[in-house]
């Protein structure tokens, strides 16, 4: 039995970075970040390049999903990284697949942290409208290198992350609710100033380095999405006409231990429905959710035709909901 | 009468680039330019930016649709160019537009200079399905800020342009073909290396400074599209049982006036058929198709009901062709 979500595999990156390594960085004592910042430890892309983490997951969901490359019509990147400016993402990743003897497209759908719930929404209306038969998904993440390690409350968060969905026409899961939002009143909590056009990476200086960093405020976002995230949650339930006790699990974006606690109360969730990865791998950006959901997967908290909901907020600031019949 | 593309509208930048400066640039005689290149001029985003021109675009293209923000369901920047690295183009645009009351999403479709014709192949899903009404699309380009003058003949070929469309439900408009496909081959022929993963913007030096440039190989480009469109064209042609004369005009790309002209007497597409805006306006990335689209409608080439077909080639090497009734 399949299902919307034929398969999701995920490529670990090489390096792991427990918190130990954290800690001696910013010279305080040995498991103040994980007592402080609630955070394990993540992994890094070292050795290995994103695209090869990507195009790993990518051959684990082929398999996984029981199909070829002859079956997929069409690959999208859903991720904030990129390999290069020009060619897009999914392009790249095509390359290093080696997939020459294919002609499937190649596009990227961004939406920094909800890239994959916003590209799992759109292909979904290609798919039920019978363009697609299958189309992979590959959300492969690198923060690890645009870190601004001044801001330790952001940057001991995060972790790179590959991760491969196949999604399919044929099977019986289905997409029950999706609700997506941008609220620019929270356009300037998450960015990354430099490298396009408002500051091109070729004014990039040692004097104004940290404009190319990830810059983030966490409290800001926490209290928009606070705000506007029950009732959505609310709509998604009464519109699908289904309780807690119908969603075997919730999987959230891993946006940090905090956000996530608070939230879970503020939602009523039940505890034992949250998926939370973030302690040992990170916030992996838009790989968070289909990582979480896989290892809700080989963890045994999901199974075929449980109903699942995914909560994302994102850079923009944007918020997605969704609940999916797995 | 409003068709699937309700409405469309383009500004211009604020800086006019006639090709005398080029040939300055260069200490050619006065004319050298566009008699050897084929382009007369160009524009530049100089003291506006391309968040101002994106904005302007869409405000217009609203308005032409007869339609207000709250009509709209989505906003998707579909373009090679963006404002910041995060968040995404087009919740950037939202900014700009100063939307805060408004909360529909915002993403971004990359395909480089075909993500235009993307977005509207994948969002007429979006419509089909009823999941949309009405959806805005952008694209808003600016090389001339990575152009590399070392490579004259790619150089010399760019101009910035920012235009908008609205696509509906409601209206009689329609794809009647579309197929794109992605060809590994050409994915190092149209490139811009740095400042992403592969090689940070904060790897940046004097001495580095040309991977963070565009780099083209039209030639190679040309070979490989040369190769491929034939068979396309003819399946399109043929899938909708349409001759050259049910068609009333080629948009294609405008990739250069060399390998237009060439394309057009490969594929037997009549001359008069073909829309050129290169020799006054460049080669516009993903603004291209839309803004050509935008001057056969002011030209009175296209009418609505016309049967339109879209022909484009990007990085990637991507290749797009599509038969819309506008």
């Amino acid at each position: 039995m399949s299902g919307l979500l034929r398969s999701i595999a995920y490529c670990l990156p090489d390096r792991y970075v427990p918190s130990s390594e954290v800690d001696k960085l910013y010279k305080v004592p040995k498991g103040y970040t994980e007592q402080n910042i609630g955070i394990k430890s993540r992994y890094y892309f070292e050795k290995k390049t994103i695209l090869q983490g990507g195009a790993e997951a990518a051959q684990k969901a082929l398999k996984q999903a029981g199909l070829t490359w002859k079956d997929i019509d069409c690959l999208v990147a859903a991720s904030a990284s990129k390999w290069q400016i020009i060619p897009c993402m999914a392009a790249s990743l095509k390359q290093e697949l080696g997939l020459a003897d294919f002609t499937f497209p190649c596009f990227d759908i961004d939406s920094t942290c909800l890239s994959f719930m916003v590209a799992l929404d759109t292909l979904y209306c290609g798919l039920a409208s019978g363009k697609y038969k299958n189309v992979l998904i590959v959300s492969a993440e690198q923060p690890s290198g645009v870190l601004n390690w001044e801001q330790p409350k952001s940057a001991c968060l995060f972790g790179d992350m590959a991760v491969a969905a196949v999604l399919s026409k044929e099977g019986k899961g289905k997409i029950l609710f999706s609700s997506f939002s941008t609220h620019i009143q929270g356009a300037d909590f998450a960015r990354i100033k430099g490298g396009q056009t408002r500051q091109l990476a070729t004014k990039h200086t040692p004097q104004n380095n940290t404009d190319y960093l990830f810059d983030m405020n966490g409290r800001s976002i926490y209290k928009v999405s606070a705000k506007v995230l029950p009732d959505i949650i609310n709509n998604a339930l009464e519109t699908t006409k289904l309780t807690w006790q119908d969603i075997a699990m919730v999987i959230p974006h891993q946006a940090s231990p905090l956000a996530m606690t608070l939230m879970c109360k503020k939602l009523n969730i039940p505890n034992e429905k949250m998926m939370f990865t973030i302690q040992e791998y990170g916030n992996n950006v838009a790989a968070s959710i289909p990582f979480a959901f896989a290892k809700a997967i080989e963890s045994n908290k999901i199974k075929r035709g449980d109903k699942v909901m995914l909560v994302g907020t994102s850079a923009g600031l944007s918020i997605g909901v969704m609940i999916l019949e797995y």
